[in-house]
């Protein structure tokens, strides 16, 4: 059950004492408080785990200072948009405000390989406008004997170039608690000259000890990419595991799916979800047209598959695209062939903005 | 081999008898004429059969009537896009073009089930001005023992009422070349009232014999149903077998595939491959959001998902919308969870066109 | 509903009329007398069709002549094994019986290409004491421009050379009911020199109108291919397509699955359904090692992936197996690489009888 | 490129330190001496790794104590079966042999939920003769809020009762190395008692970093099992990680594929693949057919799904078989619906009995 209080009550309030005192009155309820930032506002809402299936709702809403209780289904506990959860769970991070209901581009390098590589894409995404950027360090392969990524040793360079060009945010995928605790300290060695949002690969995505460890520390916001070979509700119980572990800043990153049906694609390319995650969770919704798509094929009609499959997800209302750049792709240490090049970033982001401006149009003529 | 007529020259022109009469001086090769309705113009092209591999290209090249002359892989020889030919396979049936610029809507019934219903929806489609639906005559069922369609008998009144309410073309599943002669003779009874695109379901996406049926009449346009457990690769193959027979009125569909990541959608929307169909080939792509999505559930922007699909197909260049409507659809034969209701085509249409705008406008960035 | 007479009572029995007026009392109810053939003896079954919900069981088991009345759930209403059916739906055709107790083994040419290789096969067959056959005459291809097959100009010869050879029993995939006039033809022109089995296609697994004609004769037994693309109960469901037009003659065959897991095999091997159908159905279950491996690669302990897979199959109690051998691979017109050759004839039998022992000893040791 | 030693030359021996000498006078050269233990000897290899290409293969062949030198292709370095590499990669651990010769299997329960239990498991297993178990400790699931396995708490108990019941070798999942540390420090608790094969489950597959953890001890072997919707290569690829890492004493594990095809099994059983990977590496294969099929169904013949697929597993040479048995599986923690009871453990074994049997007599057939 979940008890959200109204909008004044903060989680330290004595009206948030109240409510959870009654509930663990029942016996084997255990209540837990939580902050949640919305788009709009900031709510606290009181958890009820344990037996909690005699516990009866109406004895809450009577509390003046509740809003409502809302019984909850075992599923997505945290992370699930229940009965009456009109609220995203959105967030802010290091001044960027991530929401169902907003829009950011992360361009950049899928994995460093140079400091000028670097410096070229950060520049090129300030010159456009961008504060948030995609740089791989950690990169885990099929082979063990295939490039793994130049890890720690690229950090320093790349948070100070990112703060340099006013990058807010890197994306950047992790795949142990050991490189969590290297980030923190470059980032603390770079003077936090920009921030960095953690992700969690397709191949992680049931990776429970991964999940709980970068749950539980509570800074960092993380990106959790779709699973391969396993339903869209078993990606979303595992992407729970870190609401479960207290990091509330999610975003759900869809990537296509490997099936015998995306060839000439390198996956099924899956953004008909957007709207579904969307409505069974509170969490922003991101794509990933670079690994979705995975070729830089042209359609008749001028438009690359990538900025196609991009536009499908964005005219759907996702959040956030996370898209593959690199200033030379045949240097590129892995995935050079979906790169789109330097000079396709204005056109692309042009493109973007007709879509997104198509989108709030469709959504205006239903409010 | 192909050989491309200049823009003046036709079937019957002496210039193309004089490249006929030269390509079958080879051994073992023979021509064959065709006349493709591209977007903009008609083209003469000589199809070249046989062992065309020692053909020189260079021979036919000298003819001051030929455009070019384009060696041609193995795959999709007829309806496919080969080096050099930009020019579309659209055509034009009874008054309506279908081309891989534009862009038309067939809503109507999955399943006709009485005179009512059809003569409901037919008047609502031309108070949108449209004038093509879509109404299920035959309807093949995975059990023997479920409603197989009202067939023949309705077919009558179906034609009727499409004439009376300026419906030009009526697309309607077909699975044998008994069904195909039934409408034929339903048409001239109904004095040519409308026209009746035939479609070809997924079911039957491999059943070459009805292809080859359905091909050989090169009266009625074809709507082909990718197939599924196969490859876009194998469905490209067979919808050649209809080319193969002499139709070359087609339009390629996309309607999901059925696998375990589609949930909670029917199927997996695979509208990513628009863009590909329409560079692999030369056919028109129409795209089913009906059957790909499959339930009516909204998201929480308060559009629908089907309206989130159609948008996936339409922001990438889809040419041809086919979607589910019902009066009642409580009272539907079949697929009724998956029908929009009347006062839902309105909105329906309106959110079409605010993203067909936006297509254009991508698409005009380009060029 | 079906009420199952005792042994001794014939369809043609008073005992069996009295059951069918009384059934069609009730109003909507229809009675089909079925002669069907078991394992060990011939039963005698009424099946009640239509609004049989408010018709009683008990009131037909009051019949001295009534073994027992069984409510039937929807679904494989005539091939599946219901509640209290213990006989399987075996039969006798041309001599062999089909249940699903007993094995047989069909080898032979995927296509059959010239008459000799034909008799080089049917002649090695005999030598080992086989008397059943694969030649396939009619081949659908994936692309139209492959060869499809001799049709009904090798039907004579073919048949011709089974009855030199003793071949009783030959299986050859049927795509049209013109080549099943065919295959009456020429079985005629030759004297009834052999038989027939019909095979259909994995393609064709949902081509309801070409089920429905080969169930509308009952003469030749039929092979049903699982179809690729859909459920293990769709497909059931299709296959009773053939029972519900009147033929009970079907054997239920596996053929490996197309998925992106089953590499380095041509399908995902799919024999660990051969118990479930055996336990859905009541037909005899066929498993096709050639088209589920699809190549000729051999295991370090000597034996072909071909072999394996077969005797995977046969250990769970397959009733037929469907092998594709050749003379000179070579020189196939199609699946080349996956026929085994002359010489491993007799080490392939001698393979399947050894596991063929064991799965009898399994069996035993459990009654 | 591997250098394979003669029989009776040492890891230490002088032979062994020239053909290092020799190698690294390449330039990137590294050379790793290997002790490998076959089935029937132990073999010394020296793996050259790095910029091998330009190293000839002839100059080693010149030594005397060289048998042979291979050049090996990238994939699956260490765990492929390269060209001339007949010896499999056998291991032996706390007395128990395991290669791709022989067989054993390990029963037990999926999840250990009480010492009970345990008990009644391990003196079972010790009545039939069985020294291999399976138990549970640690449990990854689905869902964050479903039961997580007792993890270290039952390891005092689960390994004395091994001790005190003879049982050798008990396979236990493992997702962190936190928690092979814990079983590293429960053995030395218990002095010993028994010995771990620690599990890699399918969700971490591709969990690199744990793959590194669980490899770089080389005192406990591994079972690996496949991963869930990745091809077989990208597994296997995976599982060369674990070797790549220093340890070799590797059972590879299929498990069933999740596909829409499975159904009614849990999972799609791939044991056709038990050839192919015997081929393609030199692991001992492991079958999993609780997990496969994951439910308790029966064949008309009397047998178990379960047993079927054991026996397709066996019957094509598997080695190790996990199977779930629980002494009251409505009381277990999880699976329980799969598990078999305590009374059917006998027929089990003589059933897998019957058909090793018949794989041998296979086997000798073809030598």
């Amino acid at each position: 059950m979940i008890i959200v209080m109204k909008a004044d009550i903060l989680p330290e309030s004595p009206e948030t004492a109240l409510v959870v005192q009654m509930a663990e009155r029942y016996p084997d309820v255990h209540a837990e408080v939580r902050k949640i930032q919305g788009a709009t506002r900031v709510l606290t809402e009181v958890y009820l785990l344990g037996s909690t299936g005699n516990v009866p709702v109406d004895i809450f809403e009577e509390f003046p200072a509740v809003e409502k209780a809302i019984r909850i289904r075992e599923r997505y506990r945290s992370i699930g948009r229940h009965e009456g959860q009109a609220e995203s769970l959105g967030f802010e991070y290091n001044g960027v405000a991530f929401t169902q209901e907003n829009l950011h581009v992360f361009a950049g390098l899928c994995a460093v390989d140079n400091r000028t590589n670097v410096e070229v894409m950060f520049k090129a995404l300030q010159g456009v406008g961008l504060q948030t950027a995609r740089a791989g360090a950690y990169k885990p392969r099929t082979s063990p004997y295939d490039f793994q990524g130049y890890g720690k040793e690229c950090l320093p360079y790349v948070f100070e170039l990112a703060g340099k060009y006013g990058i807010k945010v890197v994306a950047m995928e992790v795949t142990s608690g050991a490189q969590v605790d290297e980030i923190f300290a470059a980032l603390a060695a770079s003077g936090q000259a920009t921030g960095v949002m953690l992700q969690i690969g397709t191949r992680n995505a049931q990776n429970f000890e991964l999940l709980k460890v970068v749950g539980q520390q509570h800074e960092l916001p993380v990106l959790f990419k779709r699973g391969m070979g396993i339903s869209l509700d078993e990606s979303l119980n595992a992407c729970e595991y870190l609401a479960a572990s207290g990091n509330y800043k999610i975003v759900f990153c869809l990537r296509g799916m490997k099936t015998q049906y995306g060839d000439p694609h390198r996956n099924l390319v899956d953004f008909g979800h957007v709207p579904v995650v969307k409505r069974l969770t509170r969490l922003p919704v991101c794509i990933d047209p670079s690994h979705s798509v995975g070729k830089k094929a042209q359609a008749p009609d001028g438009l690359l598959d990538i900025e196609h499959a991009t536009a499908q997800g964005v005219i759907a209302g996702a959040n956030m695209v996370l898209v593959d750049f690199h200033p030379h792709p045949e240097e590129a240490l892995c995935d050079g062939p979906q790169a789109l090049l330097m000079n396709e970033l204005v056109p692309y982001l042009r493109d973007v903005e007709i879509v997104r401006a198509a989108y709030e149009q469709r959504r205006a003529a239903r409010t």
